[in-house]
């Protein structure tokens, strides 16, 4: 790729395989490029699915089909095309998408809704069929390969590969998730397009994997922003084969069900620090925790109107403790809020207390924090219970340049 | 001002005397700067006021006073200072505005709540209130001021002085509308603070003048965004002195209603362009015009989703027709929207039809339209009959180096 690697890049870690999910990387040629495009990942007959897609309106065929398929529960099979997101391409693009699933399908001899696909890239032109078929044929007949290499192959425009890993005891059984994800914004003419996949070998039924998934979605994927603008493909799905030979999960009433889900939210949050360190442009790896808040969710909306605002993103950039920007930020941000009763500080320093800017105000700490990588804004809102924390990078010329200076 | 003229900037119109309403300029100090930062306008007994003011939760004293004095309908008195918003500075920021509102009340004999003051400036410093004092003392007997002086003198961050003009007929009576404005996003560490005043020698009701103003405002003021950051002091207050002597109007069944709130609609307009004009880092004036949707609000909002949208800001800074960064604003937008229904275009050129790339799309005319300085975005989302239009500006490295470059 010829993207400068970020500064808040992380190592790719061991992942252990997964006994009954295996990848495998092809060369679909989607792009003029001389690497793989196509990760295709068999899943046992047994293995449980389940997925959160996008809110965006305009999503693609991918997210509608993948959406729409989860319902049934169960998976053999991940397709994922990089190079083209076969966004807004209408019935064309929604053909290319069906005929993956039914050649999947034919070959693994299961129900077409069983077969997986994601695609991110170029928006606006359909995915040529004939590529998708003889990529496919390809990947049906590959030796498997890493998941790093999965990793590389599903990525676009991302400056490093990204995944993670975490285990959990169910009972006496040591179950393990091995997860991938891509996603870093967005370059033009490409869409951000988040895509994670999370496989592990624990046993769980599909409802209980939906509940584990969603709830850790809640609190990781949900609170991360690059830019506040939402990729029409955004997709998480989890697999789970069954192999490590756990009494399935079937709820929180099951033993080992804490165990599993806090492992499923470790590896969702690893993933989504990845995204944002991974942010165009990203110079720094930015925390923003509201407490105080009169719930948790509008903690949340409070954390991300914060980082969100260009302008506390640019502070940061700059290095500037500009807790002003922060107390706009609050203000906007619809949420019940009370100016005197809000305090403000960065890397554990308060600045501004209870609605008055902090007499003894020391800004030595606080300018040596903002000299590092990894920043925290701490906001306080005096109200409640609430609390939150979401992440963000700032905003610097990178960003500019990634988007406004290359050409379509 | 040290800040280089936008290229978007136009020239100071020549704005009418308005009988009844007298602009005073003088220097209070606020800052280490030699210019006038206090303006102060006097207006003849029987002077109606309106007002809409930010929806900041975290607005400032002077927002909270304004909002409060505005309900007893009438005014004899404007102060702004610039160089201190006084925003964040609890029963301290309070205070001065409290004793600018005693100091001119008690000069004129008037009620205090018939004294308006606004602030603009740096944010969390308490409005010091001897240069308050000082200032106000001179400003009650200074000489009139031409309202050129006036806008430089609420000026902060502008890189140009802000003015517009309209004229109505009220049966046989010509009315005059001269107004002022000031406001360019935001700079460290001042805080944005769109600050607008309009002055006219219209008789007009309290209530019906708030009605033509709030009117305006929804299809002007509030389609309009820099940033997406909304400022804690955005005020923007109407004064009618009743000095034409046209028979007071007093709601739309009033003869010549039409016409003046048309007038008034008209000033607004040109206020609210001339804010984006002098947008931070602006090089591109653009104006989004969304059809077809189920209403006008959600029209509204579908065209703020794209207006805010960094990676469309920055496609146009780039000079880049990429229609997919607008097919995913729309999308996140969060209002009804039917991706096969939905047509793009540029400069009058479509882009997109029905959910499909134009198969004879000819890129050409778009491309020469998006080498301009007045760039439009039309959105037919193909499902009702509600539309508007909402106008920002690009995202350039500009706004990055004022925003981040600088430090508080």
């Amino acid at each position: 790729m010829a993207y400068t690697v970020s500064p808040l890049a992380s190592p790719f870690p061991v992942l252990p395989d997964i006994a009954g999910a295996t990848p495998h990387a092809v060369r679909a040629g989607y792009k003029d490029w001389g690497r793989c495009d196509l990760t295709y990942v068999t899943l046992d007959e047994g293995t449980t699915v389940a997925g959160v897609f996008t809110r965006n309106l305009c999503c693609s065929s991918e997210v509608e089909l993948g959406r729409a398929n989860i319902t049934q529960g169960h998976a053999r099979a991940l397709v994922v095309n990089a190079g083209n997101s076969n966004a807004f391409t209408g019935y064309r693009g929604r053909e290319a998408v069906e005929q993956i699933m039914d050649q999947v399908a034919a070959h693994l001899g299961c129900a077409r809704e069983q077969v997986f696909v994601s695609s991110t890239g170029v928006i606006g032109v359909p995915l040529p069929k004939d590529k998708a078929r003889e990529g496919v044929a390809k990947a049906l007949l590959a030796e498997p390969c890493s998941w790093k290499e999965a990793a590389n192959t599903i990525a676009t425009t991302d400056t490093f590969a990204k995944g993670a890993t975490a285990t959990a005891m169910i009972g006496d059984t040591k179950v393990t998730i091995s997860a991938i994800i891509k996603g870093s914004g967005m370059i033009a003419p490409d869409m951000a397009t988040m895509l994670g996949y999370i496989f592990t070998d624990a046993a769980v039924e599909p409802a209980f994997l939906q509940q584990c998934l969603s709830a850790a979605n809640e609190r990781t994927f949900s609170c991360i922003t690059v830019d506040s603008d939402t990729s029409t493909s955004d997709t998480v799905l989890a697999f789970a084969t069954g192999k490590a030979g756990n009494t399935p999960l079937a709820s929180f009433e099951s033993a080992g069900a804490d165990a599993f889900a806090a492992a499923i939210h470790d590896v969702c949050l690893q993933l989504s620090h990845l995204v944002v360190r991974d942010g165009e442009g990203a110079q720094k790896f930015i925390a923003v925790s509201v407490t105080g808040a009169v719930s948790d969710e509008s903690a949340r909306k409070v954390g991300m109107a914060i980082a969100n605002s260009p302008l506390v993103k640019t502070a940061i950039a700059g290095e500037d403790a500009n807790w002003g920007r922060v107390v706009m930020a609050v203000g906007k941000a619809g949420e019940p809020a009370d100016r005197d009763r809000l305090s403000i500080g960065f890397g554990g320093t308060w600045a501004a207390r209870e609605g008055l800017p902090l007499a003894d105000y020391d800004e030595a700490p606080v300018a040596a924090h903002l000299k590092g990588q990894d920043i925290s804004i701490e906001v306080d809102l005096g109200l409640g219970d609430g609390a939150a924390t979401v992440w963000t990078c700032d905003l610097t010329h990178g960003y500019i340049s990634i988007n406004a200076d290359y050409r379509s």
